[in-house]
């Protein structure tokens, strides 16, 4: 066979030892999270039937899942018509009835619908997964990458928005970023434009109050102008435009505006609880009220989160909000639930650009026995067998190379500790231990290294 | 849209919480014990290009992979003549240019080929991802199934082999299996068929000391002779298909027979280096030698591994061997490893059928908070704050549901303790945790539930 020159699909990755340790910290530090506030573990087939998939993520979205090609004789039951005119766009739903998954939404949907007779609600559930997408590959954006879900369906308690909140601090505290926790509320939303008697302009307004700030009161006015936005209800918009200070006087503001709406009202009022919890609870997490925010506006039903990094520049690292209907697609209508998503690519991006990773040497490999001889070989194999059994990353040099060699090995690897047992140590029953940061050696009773610092965490 | 009853494609699964519960309960034994022998992880991505993947796993294997259907208008350079006839197989490889992934081990050579000038060598890694084969489903056969593979490669060195054994001793002590480490070496095969002069035969010959036990010698030297192995050829084989007693013994025997063959005695030579190291180090596994154990030989060059669970009917549960040209493929020859991969799903059913899981109460939340009331709940939620933050997974039932509903919550959800503040207890400061398993309660101090012994592991 001729020799290939070996490489990968475009918008897809390799994620080597260093990569993966450091992605394998976020992910543990955010699955530890998930599990300690009671979420519970699931995993959905990377593959759904395109019937499950179809119609969930519109029209682009469709364009966007990858499709697997049918086993066998694929092209037997294509129409001969559509293939006569090479209609690709007629022929994929005969040749692919499966697809990858295109987030882990969807799949839960589906799970939760189709095991409702088994599921104790409320559900809470985690979800750490890759998903595929068929999107141009640029930076930043891939055709794999995973999504962290964590929901709870079949519950309108507020708790559950608070415990997201506690979730985000608890995530991002351990990981070291400070970040500023985005709060909205969708029925907010309607009430505003209930109030100023646009219902049909929700989105418009929100796009306006994101853009004020950048380009001022009158060009925004004149924008929500020529929307078809009549003078007086700009007016009316003008405290809600203008919103400042904390975000209690800001509800005050908000308040006035919308005392006429009971849907407003309503979301003044879930966004009020949820602050006082977070205040009763000592959330130690910069919480601001932010109108503009509105991710998913068509699928939220209340609360909606957005995550910032404060000391990088990227987009939202995590985000979510309440939704009333997610398994409604699936005939299973009135499941409320609520959820976010920890973006874990942005989230590595922020922590290698701040350098908050603990230090490779925390995360690997704490000692390299240098290989001498067969005599030294096997009294090394022996205290590594003691200090594997207590939980301690360790490993010997395969063969009696060069120690030059042997060295560069344990410095390439980052391992921080290097232990030798030569015919010296050999006679006294000793081990010498070898810091590879500073240099010092250390000489102890073979016995003693169990209790030897090797700065695990 | 009408409404559709969901399901998954025939042959994947949805891992519910109780099942992914005990599957990370043996990934993470398995991973802890690869991480503590200093093996590093690794991920490719899903899809590799088929160019990878094809003719390395056999034609049936090119059958079985499962191919991604190109993006956009897929049929455009499908030449006319192939379409027409509908060549299924000729169309196929025009209109998808990626598959998933058939094993973990194609893409890890590709991985080291690709990466070999920044691969620190001895490279040990290892991976645990999901697979996809497009076999026909049935019971155990799955068409998305995790491998949680552990390789080393760049080095000759035995003390690899010895590794691998001593992680398995590991994770199945841990995982309280009783196995059998069947160990053998393709070169002792080589060097059988070499000795009685039909080095063509070794699969024959393997083959038939498999055989033995169940057919006995004549049904065996028979089968051979039809095999075209002259008789005084089988009589030379004969103590080799009789082979008794311990590991020693055996090897004493066989040291007869192949002391002609050079390749032989360098097997022989392989396995008493790695039964010595065993012994020395004290390591509390049977082993067995096996001389019947051929898999994968025409890909193996050096020891062959296999566990088999001693007191569970199923095939066996890991498996491994020394290969020596594992990159050539990919244009990098001599590069020898050894590995061995843990099959995940078989050791989920040996611990299923055996009652091996820790109970349910070890591996989840450990209480819920009963919701009385608002005062309650606010209580509740602070003293959750503390023992979430020390790590102890905890629940607070999200509403003043009846009691009977939040403690059949409780009790679906295996939940071993409830904690209630209630009236009394909010006067006196004071904490009531309920014992779900045998019903006693005990009052404390708020303060005291922090050192509260929740059966953690």
């Amino acid at each position: 066979m001729a020799v290939q020159k070996p490489s990968i699909p475009s918008g897809t990755r390799d994620f080597g030892p260093e990569q993966m340790i450091k992605r394998n910290y976020i992910f543990d530090t955010i699955r530890d999270e998930f599990k300690t506030y009671g979420y519970l573990p699931l995993e959905t087939p990377s593959m759904e039937k395109l019937s499950t998939l179809l119609g969930k993520y519109g029209e682009e979205g469709d364009k966007l899942l990858f499709r697997i090609l049918n086993s066998g004789d694929f092209l037997s039951k294509v129409p001969e018509e559509k293939l006569t005119v090479r209609d690709s766009a007629a022929v994929s739903p005969v040749i692919c009835e499966r697809g990858l998954r295109y987030d882990l939404t969807v799949p839960f949907a589906r799970y939760v619908v189709q095991h409702r007779n088994d599921i104790v609600f409320p559900f809470k559930r985690y979800q750490i997964q890759p998903v595929w997408r068929a999107d141009r590959p640029q930076k930043g954006r891939y055709r794999e990458f995973y999504q962290c879900d964590v929901d709870v369906v079949g519950s309108r308690s507020l708790i559950y928005e608070v415990e997201l909140i506690q979730i985000v601090e608890s995530v991002f505290t351990k990981l070291g970023i400070n970040v500023t926790l985005k709060v909205n509320n969708r029925k907010i939303l309607y009430g505003i434009s209930e109030a100023i008697g646009h219902t049909d302009k929700m989105m418009d307004i929100t796009v306006a109050i994101d853009k004020l700030e950048k380009v001022g009161f009158d060009n925004v006015a004149q924008e929500l102008s020529v929307k078809g936005i009549d003078d007086n209800a700009i007016e009316k918009l003008k405290p809600i435009l203008e919103l400042d200070g904390d975000n209690r006087s800001k509800i005050e503001t908000i308040t006035r505006v919308l005392s006429v709406s009971e849907i407003g009202m309503k979301g003044i009022g879930e966004i009020s609880a949820i602050l006082d919890y977070t205040d009763v609870l000592g959330i130690n997490l910069d919480i601001e009220l932010d109108l503009s925010l509105a991710r998913g506006l068509n699928y939220y039903t209340g609360a909606i989160f957005e995550v910032k990094a404060k000391d990088y520049a990227i987009g939202s690292i995590c985000g979510g909000g309440r939704y009333d209907d997610l398994t409604g697609i699936f005939g299973m209508p009135d499941t409320s639930g609520v959820g976010i998503s920890f973006g874990a690519d942005r989230i590595y991006d922020v922590m290698e650009g701040l350098g908050l990773f603990p230090d490779a040497s925390k995360l690997s490999t704490k000692i390299l026995f240098l290989n001498f001889d067969a005599v030294s070989e096997k009294e090394s194999l022996k205290v590594l067998r003691r200090l594997r059994n207590i939980g301690i990353p360790s490993e010997i040099y395969p063969e009696n190379a060069k120690l030059k060699k042997q060295m560069e090995y344990a410095n390439r690897r980052k391992i921080p500790f290097v232990g030798m047992i030569g015919e010296e140590e050999l006679k006294s029953g000793t081990v010498t231990v070898k810091n590879m940061a500073d240099g010092s050696q250390q000489k102890m009773d073979l016995n003693e290294i169990d209790n030897f610092d090797f700065g695990q965490n």
